[in-house]
């Protein structure tokens, strides 16, 4: 809180500063809602941003799943619950953290599969007005890139890469110098999986638009942790996980948005039986069926979206403010131990230092993070490492304390410490 | 047993020998195994081929997952062991219900988003070598169908359509009349999701090969219930659900076979981050990773597999040729009650009355079949109804009694005749 931090014993002030923190933190009682493992290791979890904790009820809701709507329903569910759940779960997030109207989002499939879906929709729907270029940057997660190196390839399309900044993210200025008559479609990541750097998702957004193209923004490392606006932005689509900061479990399905104005004429290439008019006639040829639901394929993972349901409840409960005012409380804290007590060890803070620029995570860096991180992980510490010499620490706002990150940064600096004495 | 069933006061008869069936039945024991609902109403359940049901241990081996490898490992637990879940536990499938050699079999995704990995990966290396059209039957199930009307329409392929006879499956004969040079690849269902007909899918697969097409079977109504030969057959591609006799749940994770002589020439078009060559260093460029793991897209639904890990045990324990031998036993009973009592009010059997022919359920037709499904779903007894006029009894081998099926068989007889009094 004070210039002191830098020149007092570090420990003690950072301590007596999260303690603090806490004591008036309006959502700390929502971190004891989260899973207390017995016999856990755990010290400071640091990952939240890449696989969320599990809410406490979700065994039981679980349980609960598996002995009614499962056990005993038994099939009945489907026409009870199921076959709606994939909408109503999806306007859901919608409403909650996307700031998108009702019947545009669904839960379905993995990012990676809607990534696919959405994105060959668009450039097929774009490519038949002549227009063959795709936009996207070097810095975007990987499945993004190469989902859409796979669709350039089939389609015979071009990529038009921005070489991003690894420490920062795509700027405007730079998606102004790329887009033109050639854009079909821009795809970019509202958060950066690496820096944490927030995207000028609307002017971004208004850039593609004048340039005649469509615009999907990954959400995978915003959603539930920064407020987006979807219909306010004017996205055209959307994707994103809900294992992260909406705390779903490993491989918990992903949700696509499709604005309204595209359904019916932006159509998918994955026809399955539940994206199909009136599915359960069995007709011979397929129909897309109306609104979102036609960017549902298979038989959707109904299992996976108990847990995301319960974490829903959380978030509902705190709100998109409340929990982003935490998260920039949280990384303005990680900043600021790392100012004081890493930057002396050659720690570099490798994420926007604006917080309005900053999304949930704060990526440092230094050489031998790599070892450093396997250290931690004995330790109960848990950050992730990304090349080149990254280390994540991801603040989940509903899970993480401010005392939680003040012992997780002191064991951080003890081990960069203790790695350097073994030199 | 006798001749006298039909004459003999029927609900008598076919009770005693019901019981006396389910005591020399050799897995009877594994249906305690299965989670007996409280407050149930379920009086039969014949549907399992549509959504098995849960085995008992499932809502502890849920919450001990949620609590150990998600709750307090975390994300530790990605390298410790859910990356190679998808392999492993599809080379358990492999092994215990499907005849194929290991490091061929992956868990991941749905049946529909399978379906159109591997038939992209096929006709795109088809269609390279001249070969334009895929062969299909007109009854094989909604999904299958509406992919490869997809895939046609986007590729510039021709569907070849066999006329199937919905009451029985696509034959041999079929098949050699289509297939030719022209033949990319073929598309089949080993059970007909109507009639239960069982396809020579080893003579079907020789005469596709003859012709130099390749072949997908799919596998989702014999998974679990009749003992596939994938290696045997020859089979180049097949596709499964786990929901069905695997019992994992309502939109559990789907498998996918890619032979081994295969890998490396068949290329899926979904590039996702966890189906590239070293993932986590998530590089520049898609380059797939060796073997069947290049048929993984994004994250793999880690918490849908835990259900299908405790049901496979159950699979395991029994063995595929004992789960054959009662699901003939089982489907014969039902046939001879239907003959017995229904078919002097009309009902039909629509399924082969071969067992060699036959999977793992037996579908009746008569006038008014969904007025009655809906009458015996209020009284706990759950077959389901496929138009036209068809109800499918589904009995799956390791949670059916024979004594259920009886009971169920009555209750069917006693809706229809209350039906009709109506009239």
């Amino acid at each position: 809180m004070t210039d002191q931090d830098v020149t007092a014993p570090p420990t003690t002030n950072f301590a007596a500063e999260a303690a603090a923190l806490d004591a008036r933190d309006p959502l700390a009682h929502l971190r004891e809602r989260f899973l207390a493992p017995e016999c856990s290791d755990l010290v400071a979890y640091f990952d939240g941003n890449s696989l969320g904790r599990p809410v406490a009820t979700v065994p039981e809701r679980l349980a609960e799943f598996v002995s009614g709507p499962w056990g005993d329903r038994l099939i009945r569910s489907w026409d009870e619950q199921w076959l709606d759940w994939p909408m109503q779960l999806g306007d859901r997030i919608g409403a909650l953290c996307l700031g998108a109207a009702a019947g545009q989002t669904v839960v379905a499939d993995s990012t990676t599969v809607l990534l696919y879906k959405l994105c060959r929709a668009a450039v097929d729907a774009q490519s038949a007005q002549g227009r063959t270029e795709i936009v996207l940057d070097t810095d975007n997660f990987p499945t993004d890139r190469y989902v859409l190196e796979g669709i350039a390839a089939e389609r015979g399309l071009t990529l038009r890469w921005i070489e991003t900044d690894e420490r920062s993210g795509v700027t405007l200025e730079q998606v102004r110098e790329v887009v033109g008559e050639q854009t079909a479609l821009a795809v970019f990541s509202h958060v950066a999986y690496r820096s944490g750097h927030i995207a000028d998702a609307a002017g971004i957004t208004a850039a593609v638009h004048d340039a005649g193209g469509l615009v999907l923004w990954d959400l995978c490392h915003s959603g539930g942790s920064v407020r987006a606006e979807l219909d306010g932005w004017g996205a055209d689509l959307a994707v994103g996980c809900t294992y992260k900061y909406l705390n779903g479990g490993p491989g918990s399905p992903a949700w696509a948005y499709v604005a309204r104005r595209h359904h019916g004429s932006l159509q998918q290439p994955v026809w399955g039986w539940l994206g199909r008019r009136d599915a359960f006639q069995m007709e011979q040829g397929y129909e897309p069926a109306e609104g979102i639901r036609s960017f549902v394929s298979g038989t959707p993972p109904i299992l996976g979206m108990v847990p995301l349901d319960a974490s829903l409840d959380l978030v509902e409960e705190a709100g998109i403010d409340a929990i982003r005012a935490k998260s920039v409380e949280l990384t303005e804290l990680v900043i600021r131990i790392t100012d004081a007590w890493l930057a002396p060890l050659g720690v570099e803070v490798a994420s926007p230092r604006d917080p309005a620029q900053r999304g949930g995570h704060v990526t440092l860096r230094r050489n031998g993070f790599r070892a450093v991180t396997a250290v931690l992980w004995e330790e109960g510490i848990i950050p992730d490492y990304r090349d080149p010499d990254g280390i994540r620490i991801g603040v989940s706002p509903l899970s993480t304390s401010f005392t939680e990150v003040v012992e997780g940064m002191r064991a951080l600096r003890d081990a960069i410490q203790a790695l350097d004495a073994f030199k």
